[in-house]
């Protein structure tokens, strides 16, 4: 996916971002000392006892949130969050008081699939699943469901999360590795035509957006057998996807979508129902499909946060439009890095460099921490590479306004005029 | 455990329960429409801007939730969380948004776990993990750690969720049921002294609490080998509990200590590091152990709830405190089922009567679905029994106040009185 030209102007959508502070949203004052120290906050009150917003203040109180996961979410579900909090929509308790079973987190669940169904045009013979554990577990699971032993499976690893796939598979299947990327330090995706697949391998796994390389798949290879698998947890919601073009899919949801705790996994239904024996029952996807995710307690408050984002994603007018936005911010965010003269460099190939996910260096290493600790003054947080690779990152999710990442290069600008 | 006297007076208990609605807690106002009606709240605002908490109205729109889980939480500790839900203690982010590498998150986890120590008294050589995916996964992952192929382990299985345990162990040891209840309906607990366990066992399994049917251990067998693992998700931080006595403990914390989605296992160190080949990494406690619970990203945000929850346990005095307040509710309760002359009726054992489920039935069986009916319109929800039992259940777990058990009561004998 090219770069391509926004289709509103940074002020238009700079406007868009502050507009949301004045969405539907709720204020919260503290009514007697807290065990920690508060601010006191001054509250104006009209006759009518309506009380006024105050945007500017709001948006000053939070930091700009780089982190890699979990991750910044947006404002407007927050807000609906903590207005929700106490007392869901008159039923007189907190959604993470509802009984699983009971109607009122039925209309919830039954919602946020509906949402992400709409969202991803997710066809009808797919299944939705929302579960726990993480990217992590499906890791097993998904060998365990879809293979028996000794079952071939191809790996294309791209970075740190497939080799922990890879890894993981080789308890519950035979995986090879066609490809990997760790001797070029996991900046490349492969040329599709010179994979050597194994036609028997029971399916073909990639990591659609490695979190920690910032390398992502603008396009997918097509498995000799049909069925491709896809860990997607850093770049789920962030662009439509053909679903019917994969076997699987999976995310965490604690990127784009929601807090950690939930996990979710899209799956064709003819693939359920063969898992191996040694399965645990809560890694099984049959369990899961014939309960509709209410086998035994789900994440309950973790799937209404990813409703709320749901609906904020639709509400924004799909993930076309979110991936406009996500274009544009990443663009502005890697012309920085290209146009410094080499002051800040990024390791990837600029085909495969994500949207969600920008690593960089300096090239006078030593100024590194001095980059991260200036910019957290400034209430740019976060932004330390991971720990295995080093250097900078800055994740720039869905919920990162377009205001963080310029004001992230405003930043690199002036920290460069000052250091270089 | 007899249903001893309580220790203060039934009025001075409920004075101390209204009292709670006087502790540090915050109001939240709605501002702006909301996509959905929701009440207007009127707001008195003194010159200062100092604004009443209402405790009788906060009360009125509040629900006694018996859900068995998830269930109700402390009213202080959800006014707590809706306080921090937007910006968590001027880190100018919610704890949903936190890196769970962060120092922010891992103060936290931290403190969550020190006071969970202090609350149970859990000696050094204990590791406490928080996981996901529910007892159920544990159900899987104790085998897989604890056992070699084909091990033998002990069960005693007094409920539905014993059984699922056993069911689940068989893929993964040679489970023996050395006791059922299943034939007299899970009423019951054996005497320990009839028990024929094999003394090759590596564990003996019980359920502390059966959720379902009401039936809780009031003292413990004693495992020919010294193991006794054991399902407290029901009863967990109900009362003392000597971890000494346990080689594991394991709770879904959404009965007495947060939402659904975190899991809690407390294990003696020395049993750690010997799991199965094929088990998930994601089950391996071991991974767990020794990377603090930071091994993959945990549930967070349950996390942060627990630690708020074991926060409240400890300001109310701690576990023998709890207890008495548990006592003295369920006293009350079954008390009333005892005194109806047989319109209503309790099945279990008196001396295993659950402190936190109580199951019972009408006389008039066809009068059920009318109790549950009408008990809603006075705003006690979630009193249908179990769909595999029928009847009714009340759950009342810590954070039921004991108003609401009072209330549960008075109209048990009102509607006994227009029905008898």
């Amino acid at each position: 996916m090219a770069m391509s030209a926004p289709t509103s102007s940074p002020h238009s959508l700079l406007l868009q971002n502050v507009n949301r502070h004045h969405l539907p949203t709720t204020k919260t004052i503290s009514l007697h000392p807290s065990p920690r120290p508060t601010k006191p906050i001054s509250i104006t009150c009209s006759a009518s006892a309506q009380i006024h917003d105050r945007p500017a203040a709001a948006a000053q109180d939070r930091v700009f949130n780089f982190a890699a996961g979990p991750a910044i979410l947006p404002e407007s579900v927050l807000r609906k969050a903590e207005s929700e909090l106490y007392n869901w929509r008159g039923s007189g308790m907190s959604v993470m008081e509802m009984s699983h079973r009971g109607k009122e987190f039925l209309s919830i669940i039954q919602k946020a699939e509906s949402d992400l169904r709409s969202l991803l045009s997710i066809p009808s013979d797919y299944a939705v699943l929302f579960l726990q554990g993480g990217a992590t577990t499906q890791f097993a699971a998904i060998p365990l469901n879809l293979c028996v032993q000794p079952d071939p499976v191809d790996f294309i690893v791209t970075g740190s999360w497939g080799d922990k796939a890879f890894k993981e598979a080789a308890k519950y299947c035979k995986p090879t590795l066609i490809w990997s990327g760790k001797s070029e330090k996991y900046t490349k995706i492969p040329s599709f035509d010179d994979l050597e697949q194994n036609p028997h391998a029971k399916y073909l796994h990639i990591c659609a957006n490695e979190t920690i390389h910032g390398v992502e798949f603008k396009n997918y290879p097509t498995p000799k057998n049909g069925l491709l698998v896809a860990d997607m947890s850093s770049n789920f919601c962030s662009k439509p996807v053909d679903v019917s073009k994969f076997g699987l899919i999976y995310a965490g949801a604690q990127k784009n979508v929601g807090p950690s705790g939930v996990t979710i996994v899209i799956i064709r239904k003819d693939l359920i129902g063969k898992a191996q024996e040694i399965t645990p029952v809560m890694l099984d996807y049959k369990i899961h499909a014939d309960n509709n995710s209410l086998y035994n307690t789900p994440p309950c408050y973790g799937i209404y946060m990813c409703g709320l984002v749901f609906e904020d994603l639709l509400a924004q007018g799909g993930l076309a439009e979110v991936e406009k936005k996500n274009v544009k911010k990443a663009k502005i965010l890697y012309d920085a890095i290209d146009e410094s003269k080499g002051f800040y460099r990024c390791p990837v190939e600029k085909s495969v460099r994500s949207l969600m996910n920008v690593p960089f260096t300096l090239e006078k290493a030593e100024l590194e921490a001095e980059f991260v600790k200036e910019a957290a003054k400034e209430k740019m947080v976060q932004l330390k590479g991971h720990r295995s690779v080093g250097g900078m990152r800055a994740s720039i999710y869905n919920a990162m306004p377009l205001a963080g990442v310029e004001k992230l290069v405003a930043f690199m600008k002036d920290f460069q005029a000052r250091h270089a």
